[in-house]
């Protein structure tokens, strides 16, 4: 197996959404297609992906650095001894000459590409990837995942009787777990919208809530004191991903379940929040990116030290709404993915074909990720196929 | 002052040294241009700046998100009240709408705009960067400044011979401290280039040795065995740069000072290492880079918190031998300065100007940084200047 070809595009997803940290209106992100010597029925056999959200597209850094790197290659560093195309293998290729640390972007131009590899290997392998990461995993998988579904932006007007509106049509079309933003106005305002969703949901159903990671400590101890007694599902990014301590701090103040991990984008910073952040295996939630954080590769890495400090990966929620980061939720027994509620922008309608009952999403059964099902894929990828 | 225009290029900086980390043969690096509205002697003010090294160039990023983003904002949205450029204004303008947390690549770029825009301001105010950054900090600052020549990189053949002759003639170029690579062969051979150079220091020199962050616990503790009792100025990133853990354990084994950060990239991770790495205030050595750390303005942030942890600055050595580093030494009142052993590389004439008198350099006394005097000027800046 050759890779002939990487090519990239880098795609808008201007949205007029803002959460407590950024607006969204100039965000883009990167889509990247892997082509391979293999030919089935006539085409070659593409692995795909895009991007997760909040970081920009890559395009500079995979032209500067990835694909080239890559390209360069010969088959033999990214293959394993059967010929077959082999994404740790890959991997290693990738980052060839990058030091070590310093883990913000080019830790997302890996990942895209990693994640463009795995897809092409299931497609190989005709099998989803779900199944794929099992197998390799040597676990139970399933194209069977558990959701909730994210939003909750604030509006400029009618806040409340929208929110609910939203809530209302997501019960309708089978979630049972949801998330709100925190934070856009003041912890009297944002109680009462707490108030108003709680007040829809039926038994099993849950309200979590998002903070995006800019709180300061005594506005966090406010939330937490006007939180106290809700039955909350967590309380997500309350504080500076970074800030090991108040993490700490915070998580010895409430039995809240806290949340975080999103903004932190390798094995190396995700073994940090472990040591230092005070959470707790028996009900924090891990969340860091698959795609943004060097991909599927270094997921496992994850994994695997979260495992050696007392974790269980049931306690990770992926980040982002894509198809990608559910894969890994049923193939390598995660806890929950995450399906966005906003469903007219370009990210949100990713994962707008879902078929949820009762909380639970069925992945696509194509082979591969299966993005070629996705609502938006022929706008993501135009250009970039033959 | 209104920024007219800002103009950056990516420089190849090729060369055949190997670190124990990575190789340096497709490294880059990128230049910066911002032009002022401002004329003097008929020619507009301009800011320019050159990328520190070892995280490639940072063109995609620079093109992309932060030059335009600089472009787009109005002049009051980065001067004072006296319509005066301010650095620390400009720089909330760069990171609008960039998520908390992820330092990697855009510190870089932005870093890279943040040191155009201190020489800028510094030639606005008509005196030396290092000048204006003690005024600014309200603390004695000078264009002397204690620097160590860096090198020792492997060579195939002829290895320790050649290293001598390097640190011969650079004794004789009025140095006094010393910085070597160690981990690119095995122990008792590094021990063995180790002592040939200690067996060339006069009273009062200095040698230090570089790991590049690549060694593993067993590796360098035997490396600690090996070095216990020679007289070493310091073991640099022994250990990978975001394992706090591992450094704190180093730290309790070894009286020979600990230098690292250079591969930490915010005041984020700067203050982590801080509250974790069980680093000593009295001997260890914090070189965050600046340039690929967001600049002087967070730079400064830095310093402000280690303080706040109870350290001296003066245990600061900014990672890497350019010019804007050495203001920083001169201007905040840090410990030393890095001077590239190796000049005939593009990265390595940056300093070679630099006029050495037992062990400490005279910055140049043109306004701003005075990279205009640095002997790849014209090479590194060709068609950025009008």
């Amino acid at each position: 197996m050759r890779i002939v070809a990487v090519k990239e595009k880098t795609v808008p997803l201007a949205s007029a959404t803002r959460n407590s940290s950024i607006g969204f209106g100039a965000m883009t992100a990167s889509a990247v297609v892997v082509e391979s010597d293999v030919v089935r029925n006539g085409k070659p056999v593409i692995g795909v992906a895009f991007d997760s959200i909040g970081r920009y597209g890559h395009g500079g850094l995979l032209r500067e650095r990835f694909i080239p790197r890559l390209m360069a290659a010969e088959p033999e560093r990214y293959t394993d001894g059967n010929g077959s195309l082999d994404p740790n293998r890959a991997w290693d290729v990738l980052m060839t000459d990058e030091k070590p640390g310093g883990h913000g972007e080019r830790c997302g131009a890996v990942g895209l590409i990693d994640a463009a590899l795995w897809d092409l290997a299931a497609k190989l392998a005709d099998v989803p990837l779900w199944a794929l990461l099992g197998k390799i995993d040597g676990r139970p998988a399933s194209a069977k995942v558990a959701v909730y579904a994210s939003g909750g932006h604030y509006r400029e007007a009618d806040d409340i009787r929208l929110l609910c509106e939203d809530i209302r049509r997501e019960i309708g079309n089978g979630h049972r777990r949801f998330k709100i933003k925190i934070g856009g106005v003041g912890v009297k305002d944002d109680v009462a919208r707490i108030a108003a969703v709680l007040a829809l949901l039926g038994p099993g159903m849950t309200l979590a809530v998002d903070g995006n990671g800019t709180f300061s400590r005594d506005k966090t101890v406010a939330y937490l004191d006007a939180l106290a007694g809700l039955p909350l599902a967590w309380i997500e990014e309350p504080v500076h991903p970074l800030d090991y301590e108040l993490h700490r701090e915070i998580a010895s103040l409430t039995p809240i379940p806290i949340a975080t991990g999103e903004n932190l984008f390798s094995r190396d910073d995700a073994r940090n929040l472990l040591r230092y952040g005070g959470l707790r295996p028996d009900r924090d939630m891990l969340q860091y990116d698959v795609s943004l954080s060097y991909g599927i590769v270094e997921y496992r890495r994850v994994l695997a030290d979260l495992e050696a400090h007392g974790w269980n990966r049931a306690r990770c929620a992926p980040h982002a709404g894509h198809l990608l980061a559910a894969h890994c939720v049923g193939g390598l027994g995660l806890g929950l993915a995450e399906v966005a509620i906003e469903q007219t922008s370009l990210f949100g309608s990713l994962t707008a074909r879902f078929a949820v009952a009762d909380g639970i999403a069925s992945l696509p059964e194509a082979p591969g990720v299966g993005l070629e099902t996705a609502l938006p894929f022929a706008q993501i990828f135009d250009g970039l196929l033959n």
